[in-house]
């Protein structure tokens, strides 16, 4: 475990992963990933519509359903929902999916929420309705009163492609200078394209605000908002969380946040060894609220005897599908290093035999 | 408390409930349930079309939301779903909705199977195609793999109009001699006309077959099948398990049982006083396995404030949306018999003052 931020506040968090632990999915899909450069989360960008769907499949039942194989980048590195499958099992952490706008309907049992919508390209400057963003809020904070209330600890999530970029329109659109702070799946992040997308999106809308709300009709998607939501019923219900992702979790941050909810002492940002190599997450959190810590699992792919998990070690893919926090709730529970390295290797031979 | 059958493995069984508890509410329609006079399970037939959301919209918000008024049944008694969210929420016991084929989309974060359906009238002999009853089946189970795998009771409960005609469907179509064992919603228990209905469905169909996904296919619908699928994955979770209804558990339990799964010392029928007095609960249970015991919550209306409430005590709606099982585990939990009364009767004043 890396501590980056606030070790001794994020080992109380941490601490509550031995007891009753619940993990919580959020898939949604923003056309943003189809602009050409934007996302390597998926083999074209076309398939990035699909990774959604096909990583709540895959972390569901071991398998893709919607599409033949798992979501790959271009280079055919698999999604990190490996990991996250892994760890999930190696210590038995009950988890669901929840849907909040995926391009096709994931073909396992998900949470569906009522408002869900997939989100239009931010540089339209409206990727979703106002009523929609807050109804999502609503709706990810009524879910968490309702499965969250017997857990100590809460890990949430996400698979969106393309969702740093929108996690960077959220950021710009509350006022955050946050230009160049965002990570990528990509070993060379496209950040000059990204700024441009967001600032095509910025010119068109009346933003920055302090409403986030308004950030998230503007330059937003429908997974963020839905997780800040789900964030704020939990901490309601006494529940510690972790949220599991990158430089996108400031974007849950700053939206929970601006909607007042506290986050001291109850919320961690859990992340990946090759996410912080790759960004300043720490600067990036404190600029959104100075008390949350960062924490990274340093699940180290280097000896694996398989390329496509080496090359997570030469800068590609690096997070999702909550793979980092999953993993260091799982490391608190009891799961070793070398466990849940084995696990991996398990999963990844098997999907490349296609059993 | 009331032990009707094999006291000491039920007290085994729900000592469990003093630890992790996990509540699943499946939701679904049936056609049959517009046969008027069929079910009371809403002010109008084509109401009790709208019943289960509503149920659900209600238990999750404590308003409902497709609708004007929660679901009552003709002269106006409100739905069981009121005892199901009084429990939950005096215990903290977290729960989820499971969509198995609503007829209106529930506008509440809710569980969806892919494989939803509403299910066609059962005189039909054609409810659900085989190939949905086996995917219910499989979704179901997965669903509770991923879910209750930490929990040490799940209670499972339903909301289907129509529901004791299908319960009673699936029995025969199993080759079980059912008839006139299964309860009602109404004081005056339509049995001549369940009884035409679903011989009418059988004469239409190939059954009696011991392939329970057959029987569900031709005489059933889509929430019986759901929840005994969710059933075995708890089961193999190691999770005890309260069947939280009445004589429609029969057939939930019929469909597990030849589906092979163990229930003996892991699944319990729980339910209310009113549905024993109604019925023969006890020999439908052992008619399907003399192993799983019945227990009843001893709750009493007679001394409330309010009418519809004291309906319950002349033999109206008796049970529903697992509320008997509900109350039984919020029991063993530690709230008193006098706290979930109170909690009901304020549940009740707010309704009837569209608060």
């Amino acid at each position: 475990m890396i501590y980056a931020y606030k070790e001794d506040e994020a080992r109380k968090i941490l601490s509550a992963a031995k007891g009753r632990v619940l993990g919580a999915y959020f898939i949604g899909s923003t056309k943003t990933s189809t602009i050409p450069g934007i996302s390597v989360a998926g083999a074209t960008p076309e398939l990035t519509l699909y990774t959604p769907a096909v990583d709540a499949e895959y972390l569901f039942c071991g398998r893709p359903l919607s599409t033949d194989r798992i979501p790959v980048t271009p280079e055919g590195i698999p999604t990190p929902a490996l990991i996250t499958r892994a760890a999930l099992n190696s210590s038995g952490i009950p988890f669901i999916v929840v849907d909040s706008g995926s391009y096709v309907e994931p073909r396992i049992p998900h949470v569906a929420l009522p408002s869900r919508t997939v989100g239009e390209r931010v540089d339209s400057g409206e990727a979703i309705p106002y009523d929609v963003a807050k109804g999502l809020f609503e709706e990810g904070k009524a879910l968490a009163r309702g499965i969250a209330r017997s857990a100590e600890l809460t890990i949430i999530g996400e698979s969106i492609p393309g969702g740093t970029t929108t996690a960077l329109g959220i950021l710009i659109g509350l006022g955050y200078e946050a230009w160049g702070l965002v990570s990528s799946a990509a070993p060379k992040n496209p950040l000059a394209l990204k700024r441009r997308v967001v600032e095509e999106g910025l010119k068109r809308s009346k933003l920055p605000s302090d409403d986030p709300f308004e950030a998230v009709a503007g330059l937003g998607d429908p997974v963020h908002v839905s997780m800040a939501g789900f964030l704020a019923g939990t901490v309601e219900t006494g529940s510690r969380l972790i949220l599991a992702g990158g430089t996108q979790m400031a974007a849950v941050l700053a939206i929970a946040k601006h909607t007042g909810v506290p986050l001291e002492g109850r919320v961690l940002v859990g992340t990946t060894r090759w996410l912080l190599d790759d960004s300043d997450l720490v600067s990036l959190v404190k600029l959104i609220h100075p008390g949350v810590p960062v924490v990274a699992c340093n699940l180290d792919f280097s000896g694996s005897p398989y390329e496509g998990l080496r090359y997570y070690e030469k800068g590609y893919v690096k997070e999702g599908v909550g793979a980092g926090g999953t993993g260091i709730a799982a490391m608190v529970r009891g799961t070793t290093h070398k466990r849940l390295l084995g696990l991996i290797h398990e999963e990844y031979e098997r999907l490349m035999e296609g059993r």
